[in-house]
């Protein structure tokens, strides 16, 4: 039986992941290629590191030349993460004419459209289902189960992390600093959790997704990003009370011939699947014009669930290779589609704000918010926190630039403390 | 450009599904496969019907072999349904060499496997995606995404109609007549509604899963089934406050070296994202020994989302035949993995009786249960129903010869009026 040899750049998380499920699942994998797979080398850092898999200590190497001009290797896994080096190993690699197989989000979203290219030119596989929610197979299904559709929206949960305080938030009735310490703790949220919590993770990944399902190649600033940290324990208490659950959800919306893309927490009703997506969960539901609403649900990282991914790339390129196949060319179109304004943005919104208790501040409000074009469909204010008090506000629908500007003037009133929050509401229909 | 022709067989819902999908997509389609499509025959029963889509009249027949022996059609595409005559054209077809698309599920669960050998060997593609959950790509996900993973298990909302039902009588609180009614008016249920009521429909899907997933080849008798007829009202509200919802599941899971393979009613925890898929609504919710916990979710039935499924199909065969690749082998090792004996399974179940209050009815109850090992988690007696009362019991985990036994002795207790119903608990964990 013929043997394919694989080299393995990065023995983290994901790469000891991959591992395992080489050892787990040997029998079912060579079913499903028809021959042995082999990693051949792993790139580390430092070759002399006890590691807990029983790994063949020769086989490490700290010279990433060892695995991609090594003639007898196949294909490359880089599950190393961050831009550089990998960017330059992955390029070499393709020169080197090895199919490529990579879980990393942040190089794909910046630097997807150009190694695609380059992957193309050399008639390799280049796949990447691992760098977009973990074991889910959504790069999978855009690009095969629904080539028969138009895709209207892609709607995500697409950090664990931030999903998983918004959660423990939600159950616990903590605030986003304990919650996210829990996080840190259990392994969830890195010691700087910036990307997570401001919302970059999560933007990478919508970016590569909008590239496969909408052909658009942009970059991380053309995506309008907010995070969570604002997040009280009040809002998510108003947002039950008024039948919401708070995500963060990554939107990548068609709206008559323009694309929204945006990265926000979200007002999603109760009822809706995605808001039982809890934890560490991830999920992506999606329109499409022929299939209609579809979800996919499970877990966004972890060794084996994101090896999964990883692991099935590796077996499509096995099955591919064997029929000798020309490796797909995908169709970017680099502004056929223009991106959406955020201040064009058209939604209900969520606005609590901190006043001074005067007479006739609700008024004052109320009436400049009309002056906007900002219609309310409800006005909440609960009893007393001295010395100032939440006003809640949830709009009709209306466009982020009535909201914004209606906003700072709001600010010079003056029984006006903060805006506290402001969170968009999506009702997913 | 190159053209494929395809010959469509039956022209119903999904049919004329697939003409809309072509006439709406066209340039995706072709852009996908980088040839044209044309379905250049259709067979249908009256060939001078009126009919809403604008299709050349030209193109129908009644004549399957108008299809199956025009040496110009590459693909077949059978919606027709039913078990004959659509087993004879597709074989036929296969043996001219037709590749096969079919959305049957009746027939793939009863000669798939037949089906299947004959495919390989003429060396055709034979997909069927649609076959299960409509637009879900729970195949291609099985065949696919998954390769690097053991599954443990499947289970499905696999039927819409009885979906339906449930989430009607949940949340209006009408009786299953009504909402059968209902169901019926609003086509989602037939005039003779026993194979979707009776869980034949969701038995003959869950086959077709278990055979990709676990390698086995099982007859309807196989698998124990229960439909939804004796769900009351009163069984839902138990189960509410109880913090479960009623779902109708097809069940295949791997259990020490055997194979569960049921359908039936099911308790299932509130909070699980199974209990928020309502309505007409499908999901498969599955475990791999490495992915974990994965979900799908989306239209079960319709024209267009079954309709997606089938065109992507189609679009499979083309690329694939494009590289003039083998068509894959299946192993199906029948008998591979033993089919469990209902009897053996273990679960919590519900059971409400229907008694007469008499003094010392429960206990007498009560001890029976113990005789049989099955000990009790919670009863509940509420208020009276003259001439008899609801005795509501939940048990700890019991075998089902065990609950079986002592409900057969539980029937001679005199105050027995009837056992009114039982259903399992799977607590998805």
């Amino acid at each position: 039986m013929q043997k394919i040899k694989i080299g393995l750049m990065g023995f983290g998380t994901v790469g000891s992941g991959v591992w395992k499920i080489f050892e787990e699942n040997r029998d079912k994998i060579v079913e499903n290629c028809g021959c042995q797979l082999e990693i051949s080398k792993i790139l580390v850092q430092n070759t002399s590191k006890i590691r807990d898999q029983a790994v063949d200590a020769k086989i490490f190497t700290n010279n990433p030349m060892d695995i991609i001009e090594d003639p007898n290797i196949d294909i490359v896994v880089e599950v190393m993460g961050g831009i550089d080096p990998a960017k330059e190993y992955i390029l070499k690699a393709i020169e080197n004419k090895k199919h490529i197989v990579t879980a990393n989000k942040a190089l794909l979203a910046v630097h997807g459209d150009q190694i695609e290219k380059k992957a193309r030119e050399a008639n390799v596989g280049l796949y990447y289902e691992a760098s977009v929610a973990g074991g889910i197979p959504i790069i999978h299904a855009i690009n095969e189960s629904l080539s028969a559709n138009k895709i209207n929206s892609i709607i995500g949960i697409l950090n664990g992390t931030t999903n998983y305080i918004l959660t423990k938030m939600a159950i616990e009735k903590i605030d986003f600093e304990s919650a996210l310490k829990e996080a840190q703790n259990k392994g969830y949220a890195e010691a700087d959790p910036t990307s997570d919590i401001e919302a970059y993770d999560a933007a990478y990944k919508l970016i590569i997704l909008a590239r496969l399902a909408f052909g658009v190649d942009v970059q991380v600033d053309d995506v309008y990003r907010e995070g969570i940290s604002n997040i009280t324990p009040m809002d998510i208490e108003y947002a039950r009370e008024l039948g919401f659950t708070i995500k963060l959800l990554a939107i990548a919306k068609a709206v008559k011939g323009e694309l929204q893309l945006k990265v926000h927490p979200t007002f999603i009703p109760q009822g809706h699947p995605l808001a039982a997506v809890s934890y560490a969960f991830n999920a992506v539901f999606l329109k499409g014009n022929a299939v209609g609403e579809l979800m996919f649900y499970g877990k966004g990282a972890g060794d084996l669930a994101t090896g999964s991914s990883v692991v099935a790339d590796i077996i499509s390129i096995v099955k591919k290779r064997e029929h000798n196949s020309t490796w797909e060319k995908r169709n970017i179109s680099s502004n056929a589609i223009r991106i959406k304004d955020m201040d064009e943005n058209n939604a209900e919104y969520y606005i609590r704000l901190l006043v001074k208790d005067y007479p006739g501040v609700l008024g004052k409000i109320a009436s400049i918010f009309g002056k906007h074009n900002v219609s309310l469909s409800s006005v909440i204010q609960k009893g007393k926190e001295e010395p100032s008090v939440s006003l809640v506000f949830i709009t009709h629908l209306a466009t982020e630039n009535d909201v914004q500007e209606a906003l700072e003037e709001i600010k010079q009133v003056p029984a006006m403390v903060d805006i506290a929050v402001l969170i968009r509401v999506e009702r997913l229909d």
